[in-house]
Formats: C-alpha cells, structure tokens, sequence
C-alpha cells in the first residue's frame, strides 16, 4: 500500500505537469563540518513498489561525500501552479556500482537506460566540483553502461509535511512514519 | 562595494521577474539532531549597504529553534526561466524585538511597516507547527506595530555557488569570502 501522503503528491505533478521545472527538487543535506548543503536535483519518479523517491548523482561530487557522512536529507519540493510544498525527510540509500544487491543493481542500470542523452553526457564531463582546467573536455559520447560513479539514489521518507498556500488560513499536514504505518496531523500553517 | 557575485544575482531576478515565486529560495538549516531540515522562504531584498539576504519569521517556528543550536545555512535559489541556481552559504544573524542594536531595532521595524497585509497577518496565527486546534482563531486583523515573534533574519554570506544550466557546457563559479574581499574560481559542472 503506498504511503498516505502519495496520493496528493501524485495531484501536484500532475496539476503542474505543464511547469518542466515541477520536477526540481531542493535537497539538503549536511557536510563534514555540520554545515547544511543545498542544491536542486531532478525528480527520478518512485521506486517500483516502494515509497523510495528516485535522484541520480555522480559519485565524485560533494553531495556523495556528505551522505557517506550523514545518510540524513530533506527534500523541499515547491509546486508553483498550485502553490503547495512538500517536505520529505529520511535516509538516503546510495546504490553504487559495486552494490550486491541484484535487485538493487539492476535498479541501477534500468536507471541509467532511462536518462536523457543529455543527462547522461554529464556523467562523461571531469570532475565535479573541481576548478576548470583549460581545454577541458566536456565532448565525450555517452557509454551505453553507467560509468563507475553513476549513483541511483533513493531517499527512504519516514517524515512528510504538505502545506498548501493557496486555502486561507493556509493548510499544513505532517505525516510521520513508524514501522510500516503512518499517521497524520493537521497542523497550524 | 558590492560583493562580486550580486551582479549576477541582480541580473537573473530582473530577467524572472515575470515569475513571483522567483523570489523564493530553498533554506537549508541544521536540526538538534544532526539532521539537515528544508523549506521555502521568501527573499526580502538585500540590508541597505550590506551583502546580507534578508528573510523574515516567526520565533516560535522550527527554523529559529534550529537556528539558535547552529546559525549555519544555505539558501538554495532557482530561477527558471533563465535556469540558473544560486547557493548561498552563511550564518543567519537574528533580529529580535529585544535587539539592543539601534540600527538592527529600527531594520526589524522597517521590514514589517513593508510586508503586505497576508504576509503580516500570519504573524498572528497561532503556534505555527503545533496540532491545529478546533476552532482556532485565523482571522485576527495584524498590528501596526511587530509582535514580539516576529524576527528579521539576516543571512550573512561567505560562499556562493552560481550555476548556469543553459550554457553548453554548464557554467559553475565559486565565490568564496575571506575577511572583507572574495575571490571567484571556475569550476566543472
């Protein structure tokens, strides 16, 4: 059974279908020093039969650093048509290639076949994060196999709070996970 | 002078201007327990001779509890239509009404006579983030003068983070704050 707070989620994709940059999420996580970080990363879609929220991300950057420090995130998802936010917090997973799992793997690799030509192109540019060196080449084809350091990242939600701008008084509900159940509260904006 | 990378900042909200949530960022602080939290915020312009980011809250919201336990933050900002992300780190100073700062007393004040009438009158809700209760009161008309919880933040910035998605490749600069000058590296997508 999915998760109670899918379903008015799954409402503002679709409402905003039309806004590409609907599917932009901010997500935040925390550095070595206790610092938080924040940057936008692409909606993947939900992983089959799970709650897990899809990312991709490329293992030599910042982002992968931090989570092999602290596995914890949020994610800020900000709906412009309808004016509404989700905040996901949890876990993040980071399925990278030498992962076990078969399941998990192959997750992977069915991840990567879906990526835009252009998605994947950036996993052949040097790496991220580092000054540019002249005459750098960011030209290479795309390998038809993830590289190494692509990553599938999955973040495991236990915390959910929907807050919609548009009623007045504005409506927030918080949706909290224990075990597999959840519960729901109505709380003030 | 103004710090270097304002120029560009000044550049990409002219250039979104058409679109109001363009003045919104994602604000990324540090709970008590280590774990990074995420939310939108709205963007109050630029402290009159100053580099620091202007936002307000409520001091009986999460934000200004996590805050007083770490006053580290980044602001994430994406601006659509030129798709461009700014992230901008710093520490976020307080304005409270108890502040003895004359100028800071009069900044706080100064940002409240502005806020429009919504923006003020939510101030008045009650408990933002408690269990909403029955028959709680939304409808209180605003004061003309700032409740006590009502706190100017200042984010204090020492490194930014411009990324340029339609430039082919991307186009990333670091901005990095060393006392009072900066200095501006480019670096790989």
């Amino acid at each position: 059974m999915m998760a109670p707070w899918r379903e008015p989620l799954a409402r503002a994709l679709h409402r905003n279908r039309s806004l590409v940059y609907s599917r932009y999420i901010q997500l935040a996580t925390v550095r070595g020093d206790g610092r938080p970080a924040n940057r936008t990363v692409v909606f993947r879609g939900f992983r089959q039969g799970t709650d897990d929220l899809q990312l991709v991300s490329d293992g030599r950057s910042q982002k992968l650093v931090q989570l092999a420090g602290c596995a914890a995130a949020e994610a800020c998802w900000y709906f412009p048509k309808t004016r509404e936010q989700f905040r996901l917090a949890g876990q993040i997973a980071v399925i990278v290639s030498q992962t076990a799992d078969p399941t998990l793997s192959l997750a992977r690799w069915q991840m990567w076949q879906q990526l835009s030509e252009a998605a994947r192109q950036q996993f052949t540019w040097p790496d991220p994060g580092q000054p540019q060196l002249e005459g750098a080449d960011f030209c290479q084809p795309s390998p038809a196999e993830p590289p190494d350091w692509f990553c599938l990242l999955l973040l495991q939600i236990d915390q959910v709070d929907h807050l919609n701008l548009r009623a007045d008084p504005q409506q927030r509900s918080s949706f909290q996970r224990r075990a597999d159940s959840w519960t729901q509260v109505n709380l003030n904006p």
